[in-house]
């Protein structure tokens, strides 16, 4: 049987060369394509393209100026503050001093609540809202980002940590072991913008960030249960069934209900105010400094009435001054080494993450563009600077870079006012806030948590894309339930296996002419499309022919080609199938099993006396059809467009009748 | 300034909309297709297709046929033998007999050794070759496949299992957990086949299978050095290096040329006879026996010159008699349970893949085709039955396949043959396999290796796709160096980082009219394509504009747009970039990510007075693009051709103009 298949096989491809006559030209010019660069070749060309863009800058730089001027132009590449600096004038001065006391009254209390968060003494925070922001604003390049400490990181850098070392137990053992992460993350994310693998970023997807952060905003509140409760017994775990169970639990143990009242009332108060500055644009001052304020008469209200000996807990002892070197607390010795490095890798990514979108957003509203590569630099720099610092890690804030923007920034001085502002209170008001009480400063934190919650993104996420949804919700329940590296590891993998599914998903769509027009188009798509008698037009809709998919799309073919001739058969038309053809239109690969299955689907259509014809191949699947002699197997009836392919179908069968 | 850029993208929008008239047909279509079916509604309505197809099938048979015809309907399909059997003649079953004695020949060597290689005493190799053939020739539909005991599983299966249990000090212990295991792999494989999950068995690669099945030829010619050299001392460890290691140091202990000396002579013998067969195509019959010969030939030696007393191992005795029940040996309860469930998953996988391709590729020859799903139920079957009769994981044998074919099989009665001779073997002529040397076995082994590594298909993966070959050549070392397992494991994640890779990978390409067509084509895939003056034409080259590659597509696309322009600058010609045609019928799908991407690139274009327009989009993917209001954001320019994108843009600045 076989072999007198082959022969029908050659006599077809006899019929085809006699007839390929006139379109020859179009699939000469499909098939006689240069070769398409090899991997090799392509990688090898954007590094070499990237280094001579360095060159050229450089070069151009060396001839045309003298040394003073280059290095300028070097120093002016680092410093961007160098080059608007020059521009810089006092108007701009009044906004951007103006936006940064705001940030920076927002600032104070935030810091000291992540501090706590991240199980660090108070200063900490008050420590990286000096140094990372003075080094940004003469390095980076956004004008709006606010850097600081940030919910997101400070509750991911605690809940990995504390797995190496308990912080109750050994503080000191635990700073130093943030401080090295912190390290670690500034070095991952200075070499990721140097190496220009800024697509590092990307690969949390939007979906599963909307998830995750939502889901990190619920556990940094239910953490801040202990402090606006006034609990002395909680959980180091960051789930929600941990931390209820103890929340239940702390309740046998005697409570003070002043705290909760205290915190409460204040919270509301500062919920208030946030609800009128978004109802008035005016007011936006007024949620920026509630928090202090708030600070300001709790404390005034704790230290006159002395509430604190009533069970009131209060934020007592705040180490002052300006941030200590912490060189000497880095350590690469220990036997955690390892893992903290790879804290810092993820903390690096998760900050990354946070930071280029919140610059991006803010950037693209201004209609100035990032660069993602030139900001890791920075980011990254900010954070070895500041973990010689007694900082740990920073990176741009969502709620205060919001407030920043509002208040009317004009360039990053005003994270220079912010960074100053916060140098002189802890150099000089730290013992002022000895009798803040605790319950306020989870309250402000609280009050921060509702804009991390996007519901209108998670509902726009669930109508366009359910799988993108599952990825979000995927990332919510996994912070949630598990842990904050469980659900990020979750978002991740579903986000990919996404891709997978999507690329191996196999897809066959008939194809029709539209009417008036030369094209094919899906006939679901376009119902308007006419189906050509006596030709099967298939287009394979998957982007990939691999090993993963082959088998099936040849089966969907082989099952289109025959059941179009028994349909016809029905309708009793004269005409038989005896061309199919297959755009390809939308391959963008093909592997050594996608060309056995084409190989085959060709040799069971040559046995029922059909004949199979290739259609608009993309230029990588092309070369490797040549390569694999598959073209010469049918008979070089590869065409440019479906048009040519039928075309040439009637000439043939005109030809037979003749 | 965002203000104005919004103005001057509303005025654009206004234009459009007054010049949009004559195009609208097509451009209506592309807008106003129906909504494509959700992922739910496709999978529903797969899952009802299947199931009415089967209803169909069932409810046909009940309404036109008997009770008594029913049923026979149904046998027959569980039964492919009652169907073909009906049509049986004389001359098929001489066909039939000479083959299934051939392969018998062939089969009583290697069940004895591949057991041995899966540290089974001898019997259990001949079991497997007893029982399950004849399961499956009475449910499978492959007429060729040679069903029993094969190498590449034997050794899986003892590289997994001996972790658990040692084979050497607890014998009992390991068959059962090997016995076990076979259970679950055929209960895996039946399911398989039962829940129509045939493309789990296509997730190894073509390029992986290919490596992994060298890698282990190579490992179990090395494991039979053992038997070859007359080793005591040898190793556990399948990998390379632990292997070669302990063949050095054993020569440190007292050891018996004579055995490597009568292996070497037959191993030379058997390859001759390979060759000579290869060579004239009617000494198909010399390469089968002659290992059989070689056995009877080297049991008489031994047997004569009682070398066994000089040092020459032999297998001793082995048990005779029929297939004992090994129902009372499964034991679920050990604590080992999960691990050998995983390890059946494991072999029922790599069982399958191995059948299959078997079953396929001389199906392809004959001209039928193989049922995937079919076959998985019909193995499945054929191993759980095998696994109450003391078999271990039987499958389709590629070398004893290969002679049957040769040998001129017609139906699977050769497999009832074969298993009927090894029965009688087992019942009558153990005893005569007393003196028979173990550097015979190990030789059988060592000469079917050789068509198990094929250099001509790894060459030609080397040709076609360089990543094929990094994940064909990862199989190969991963299984040499570390172990099977990993071998396994590398190559299935290579080979799905590869579809990652693929599908993300950001690709554009500037696009250019072909002359004398309405197509437009990649101008580096076709230099003849000309490119239009004042357009800039973009396809997307990646099949997903997704998070992980959409914010690289954007920027790539925006410096194209720039370049161009700097470019037409330069030439001084008179026009100017004022549209950019963005060619998306590459996007399979795109994300909430992509969207956002797409709609930034607006912005920015709108801002340097460009406008952005969308060309052939497919059916997903405007739905998205429709439901996210990016459409009516680009002032619904949205053309089914590029051709038809372009010649809008030059009406619209002739209308400028005049």
């Amino acid at each position: 049987m076989s072999s007198t298949c082959k022969m029908e096989g050659m006599e077809l491809g006899i019929i085809d060369e006699s007839t390929t006559e006139e379109e020859s030209v179009t699939s000469q010019w499909v098939l006689n394509s240069p070769a398409p660069p090899t991997p090799w070749r392509e990688l090898a060309d954007s590094a070499t393209k990237t280094v001579a863009q360095c060159g050229e800058k450089f070069s151009s730089l060396r001839d045309h100026q003298q040394a003073p001027k280059l290095v300028l132009s070097v120093l002016l590449g680092i410093f961007p503050i160098l080059q608007w600096g020059q521009n810089y004038t006092v108007t701009k001065f009044r906004n951007d001093l103006l936006a940064g006391l705001t940030i920076a009254s927002l600032c104070i209390p935030q810091s000291i609540g992540y501090a706590t968060l991240a199980h660090l003494a108070p200063q900490y925070g008050l420590y990286t809202s000096v140094v990372p922001p003075l080094i940004y604003a003469v390095t980076g390049s956004s004008r709006e980002i606010a850097i600081g400490p940030v919910a997101v990181v400070s509750l991911l850098l605690s809940s990995m940590v504390q797995k190496l070392i308990d912080p109750a137990s050994d503080p000191t053992g635990y700073t130093k072991l943030v401080l090295t992460a912190t390290l670690f993350a500034g070095i991952f994310q200075a070499s990721f913008g140097l190496l220009r693998l800024g697509f590092l970023v990307d690969f949390l997807s939007h979906a599963s960030i909307v998830g995750f952060v939502a889901g990190a905003a619920i556990v940094i509140g239910l953490q801040q249960l202990k402090g606006l409760l006034g609990l002395t017994h909680f959980t180091n775990k960051t789930d929600i069934v941990s931390v209820l169970k103890a929340v239940v639990k702390s309740f046998h143990h005697p409570w003070n209900p002043c705290n909760c009242l205290l915190g409460s009332s204040f919270l509301i108060f500062i919920l208030l105010t946030k609800f009128l500055g978004k109802r008035k644009k005016k007011l936006f001052w007024l949620p920026a400094i509630s928090p202090l304020l708030s600070v300001v008469l709790s404390t005034l209200i704790v230290f006159l009435t002395r509430a604190d000996k009533k069970g009131v807990n209060i934020v007592k002892h705040i180490k002052g001054g300006i941030n200590p070197s912490s060189i000497h607390q880095l350590d690469f010795n220990s036997p955690y080494a390892g893992e903290v490095a790879k804290i810092g890798l993820i903390v690096a990514v998760v900050a990354l993450t946070e930071s280029v979108a919140v610059g991006r957003s803010f950037a693209s509203i201004k209609g100035y563009h990032l660069d993602g590569n030139r900001e890791m630099v920075s980011i990254g720099f900010t954070n070895i600077v500041g973990s010689f610092t007694s900082c740990y890690v920073a990176t741009g804030s969502f709620s205060r870079t919001a407030v920043n923007f509002a208040a009317g920034v004009e360039t990053s001085v005003s994270n220079i006012v912010m960074a100053t502002t916060v140098f002189l209170s802890l150099q000089f008001f730290t013992k002022l806030l000895y009798f803040t009480p605790t319950a306020i400063i989870a309250s402000i934190i609280i009050s921060a948590l509702p804009g991390l919650i996007d519901l209108s993104e998670a509902y726009k996420i669930w109508k366009l894309d359910k799988l993108d949804f599952l990825a979000c919700s995927a990332a919510f329940f996994g912070v949630l339930f598990a842990s904050v590296e469980i659900g990020l590891l979750l978002a991740v993998v579903i986000s990919f296996s996404k891709i997978i599914l999507i690329s191996i998903r196999p897809g066959t769509e008939a194809l029709g002419k539209l009417p008036g027009t030369d094209m094919f188009g899906d006939i679901n798509q376009y119902p308007m499309a006419v189906k050509t008698p006596g030709v099967v037009i298939v287009r394979v809709k998957s982007p990939l022919l691999c090993f993963a998919n082959a088998n099936f799309i040849r089966e969907r073919i082989m099952k289109w080609a025959t059941q179009e001739e028994a349909k016809d058969n029905k309708e009793s038309t004269t005409k038989t199938i005896q061309l199919v053809v297959l755009d390809i239109s939308n391959l963008v690969n093909i592997d050594t099993s996608g060309i056995a299955s084409l190989e085959e689907l060709h040799r069971c259509l040559v046995c029922q006396g059909k004949q199979l014809t290739i259609a608009n191949p993309r230029w990588q699947v092309i070369h490797k059809l040549k390569t694999a002699d598959f073209v010469s197997k049918i008979g070089g009836n590869v065409f440019l467009t479906v048009g040519e392919a039928v075309e040439y179908a009637n000439h043939n069968a005109n030809c037979l009748n003749a």
